[in-house]
């Protein structure tokens, strides 16, 4: 008993002492909160403000003409909701029945923007955070993928390996499955690349990799596999914040988005992989996928190395055809199990994917594409990854549409 | 030629559309800014605010009292300070000189918490979010220990173990030394415990242990070591978002904050380690520390493993005499190599942890007492890592001040 006295003496002591460094006031208010029927009801007080809205890609978009200066072009903009003040200067806000997705959002206060103190779950997406949750309708829906369930985990590494091509130390994220750290098996490996801005940390925070790998193999939907996240920026070390010298997120310049360095440099990547993880090496076992930048590093790496990559995955990337066309060509000779690009009907570079299955069509390469709603955004990348993985490593390569014949006839796609 | 032109084209596209989800316009501005005599300028764009205010542990601390119901007690708030409105609606506001540190701040905007824009590094304490930065006023300072340096680094992964003890998979951060991979050596190991509220990600984020380590290792201040950081509350499995139905932080209840759980389970930790890590067993190699609640914790496990922990440090917090002074008698009867106290003079357990020192010191058990500048903060948690951090792993045991002797005259110390 006096054991338990002490203790409720230190514990008030340790609350209050706490509260100096973390834990505030609290705000006493729920928000996000999911209702029964799915919608989603927003909080946040402040009794001085004006206007107080939401914004966040689970509202409708909003079409934006953006001036390039020689033209211009519409983008969807996220939209925007107000929010309605009550009782006590809270504002509250509640959206309509939402599907279930891994959302994003904040708050314009007077037009500026706020994160919701409420919802401790924030994601840094380049250079910008924004509040988030996940929402999971119906069991099987995207944003259940991305939710934590009670199945086996895998582990998630931030490993650093020396890139004597770039000579520098270099840093990247693994995913090794459940049951890695307990068996003998050797899996295949998935190098999934991130976007410009991006960094080793994008795939396995906002991507959801772990994730979706997690339920989508304890499922049965995916082949246990490891996933190797590495940074695809050739002159930074690592995300900000991990490296020297590196403190803001850095959009590439075209010399880097020119991905040589990357695909120079990739077989660094994939010697420290191979060394010191257990992996079933091979054309069968490797597949390599990115998002936009990423996207067409992953092509790039295809056609540089066209006996390595048994499948491959260009999430809002473009491949370039003029100028490989023989490399193309070979790529195809080898006979990839899966050759897919994934696009959303909104997305800018649509038209390139579309350009690329077309060549592809015409030259009888089988290249699967995958149009989705929606633009150049994460909500499609996970989505992707999540339709990608599932077919990753199985045993028969993807059928030809048609037999394959090379024709050097490309005009019409430049 | 054609190949650059479509390049440029690709690119202006995909920055376009990456605009959608994440770089937005940008802020323009660059805050924090530090000076050439370390000053630090914040600046915040927001025409339409009345008040701008920042507020961090880089201004000197309010005295404020905290209304306990029985008791009212005082501590140290975070300083706040105004920033002055400029052209265009930029507030700016210019620090003091400042020692070399990492630093915490959020701006008020009429008095509403607002994040920094135009910083991208955030770290969240408990359910709180802040800005933060590192500054390095003098190579050695503790500033200097939190940077990334150009040194070898350690890598930190998340991993998933199974505890029988308490019947769930559970998810820890393990540190591994530079050099670990491509090796064969056998490492003393660090279990880094947490504080009431926090998880496995707290020392690993705020608290910047790989940063620390690597550092220390490499200017040979501290042995190569792996740094084990465990999630110490019983019933989380991971921390918020990493775990099913584990949304939010929880400061631990008082059946928690016995520790009785983690002290039973603590073996499944040390058994997954010791099986899947080259560990270098036995009391010489192993130690246990922690902050507030992990305080605790690490007493109370050197308490009840008294030959396994050679090494032991208590960061603000307390280790509780009455009715375990057999138990303290037997740990000491072992000889520990180190039982170490950090604690803050402003800290409201300064009382607990002088009253177990002057025990101790009355008992004849040697006990350092490290008392700092400050309160229950993280500037002094990361302080105690880099100090205590290099005294581990020595050969020779800590001498006793005068020779072990047994009282059970305790009541002076209730």
């Amino acid at each position: 008993m006096k054991r338990i006295l002490l203790f409720a003496a230190a514990l008030s002591l340790s609350l209050a002492a706490l509260a100096q460094q973390a834990l505030g006031p609290g705000t006493g208010l729920v928000s996000p909160e999911i209702n029964p029927d799915n919608s989603v009801t927003f909080r946040y007080h402040n009794p001085k403000a004006k206007v107080v809205q939401v914004t966040g890609d689970f509202l409708p978009t909003l079409p934006v003409e953006i001036d390039l200066g020689e033209r211009k072009i519409m983008y969807n903009a996220p939209g925007v909701a107000d929010l309605s003040e009550g009782p006590g200067g809270v504002w509250t806000y509640t959206s309509a029945p939402l599907s279930g997705e891994l959302y994003s959002y904040s708050f314009l206060v007077d037009g500026k923007k706020v994160m919701d103190p409420s919802n401790v779950h924030q994601n840094r997406d380049i250079a910008t955070w924004t509040n988030i949750f996940t929402l999971s309708a119906r069991p099987g829906d995207p944003g259940w993928y991305y939710e934590v369930h009670n199945v086996p985990h895998g582990n998630v590494a931030h490993v650093w390996y020396d890139s004597p091509t770039l000579s520098s130390q270099r840093r990247m994220t693994v995913y090794t499955p459940a049951g890695y750290d307990s068996g003998n098996q050797h899996y295949p490996v998935l190098y999934l690349l991130h976007g410009s801005g991006g960094d080793e940390d994008a795939w396995s925070d906002l991507g959801r990799t772990a994730q979706i790998m997690d339920n989508l193999i304890a499922e049965g939907k995916a082949k246990p596999m490891i996933v190797v996240m590495p940074n695809g920026v050739w002159f930074n070390q690592a995300a900000p914040g991990a490296a020297v010298n590196n403190f803001q997120p850095t959009m590439q310049n075209s010399r880097s988005q020119s991905t040589q360095e990357i695909e120079d440099s990739f077989p660094d990547v994939m010697n420290y992989i191979e060394k010191h993880y257990r992996v079933a090496k091979g054309y069968a076992n490797t597949a390599v996928a990115g998002l936009s930048m990423g996207g067409r590093q992953s092509c790039m790496l295809s056609l540089h190395y066209p006996d390595v990559f048994g499948y491959v995955g260009l999430f809002s990337g473009v491949g370039l055809v003029e100028g490989n066309e023989q490399a193309f060509a070979k790529v195809f000779a080898y006979k990839p199990h899966l050759y897919w690009i994934g696009c959303g009907k909104e997305d800018g570079v649509m038209v390139n994917s579309k350009k690329l299955k077309e060549w592809c069509d015409f030259q009888g390469f089988p290249v699967t594409l995958y149009e989705s709603e929606g633009g150049h955004i994460w909500r499609n990348w996970r989505t992707y990854l999540t339709i990608f993985a599932q077919e990753l490593f199985k045993d028969a390569p993807q059928k030809a549409q048609r037999p394959i014949r090379f024709s050097n006839t490309t005009e019409e796609f430049e």
